[in-house]
């Protein structure tokens, strides 16, 4: 008896916050982290807790068929929501790191930014060519550090390679950059860059 | 009747899994990030769903009854089980960061390492006197950046604060120098530093 009543419980709850909801929490931050950049600031969201099993459930529900076994969470906003989601989904959490971070030995992948050319790594044991993967960020911009994080996965060699953002700034083309380099890109919510 | 058998099965995996053989998964690393320092690496942990859970649980076991209202997560490694933590106990996230991270308004604290300072900051508006709060990080060594983080979470005007790490490291005395700082300092595997 006292499962079914706590079970309704957490049921009700869901249905309170929905996705639409959570993103009347995020924060615009203007100006940042350069002028003429609305910033969307996700950390208002993360406060509330019914916001973050929000987001954790909608992963879950949308990744929990598809076989993952790895979810790839990108330094380091991509580390908040996609462990919850690995434990939920019986899937592993491997980081994507800048240089340096990662003790062990890495494989690696360069990619060019709108200056200069930036670098992120995996732990070359992380994933193998029996791994499904999903890889998350919080942001889906113009899709240059997804880009480079999926190369990551081809290159460790996994198998299938989904990819996720909680955000998707629309007007930036991320999806269409990223078209044909993955099995699917998903993304929890629209923004306008100026919204 | 099917809540009762999925509640056992729950009960029997966090059975299969305890903190002590999430200790055997976690990799000692000669030599990094410099000669002579055998470094803890998590992620061969993280990769473990079961591990993950693990570690999940025993945290939600030891917070769930104490109020707390934000868990405070130092960057990075520190952002990867407490989210997860968080939603089962009711509480929110609050990311603790590098300085040029956080887009709104922050609150900072300076600190003496080794060789020269750094510094954390915090939103201005994450934390308020109403707040019970659990700092979290992956590694306790010389408790350096955990007494910043909890002068940071005093500054904000936290009610109580509680501070846990995964690994606590004996013999570099970060328990000792936390002392009084703190409600409470709990930390779920220790490990020494050769080991």
């Amino acid at each position: 008896m006292f499962h079914v009543e706590h079970n309704k419980r957490n049921y009700i709850n869901y249905n309170v916050m929905n996705i639409e909801q959570v993103k009347n929490q995020i924060r615009n931050v203007p100006d940042f982290p350069i002028k003429g950049i609305q910033f969307k600031d996700i950390t208002t969201a993360l406060a509330d807790p019914e916001c973050l099993k929000c987001l954790r459930d909608e992963l879950v529900k949308r990744y929990k068929n598809k076989g993952i076994t790895k979810i790839l969470g990108i330094e380091s906003r991509g580390f908040i929501i996609a462990p919850a989601v690995a434990m939920e989904i019986g899937a592993g959490f491997v980081p994507i790191r800048k240089p340096g971070k990662l003790p062990a030995e890495t494989i690696e992948v360069s990619y060019q930014k709108e200056y200069g050319v930036d670098t992120i790594q995996m732990h070359k044991d992380a994933v193998n060519e029996n791994d499904i993967v999903l890889i998350h960020d919080d942001i889906l911009a113009t899709g240059g550090s997804m880009a480079a994080a999926i190369d990551l996965a081809k290159k460790a060699g996994a198998k299938k390679i989904y990819t996720n953002c909680l955000i998707e700034l629309v007007g930036l083309n991320g999806r269409k950059f990223l078209e044909n380099k993955t099995e699917e890109i998903d993304c929890l919510l629209q923004m306008e860059v100026n919204e």
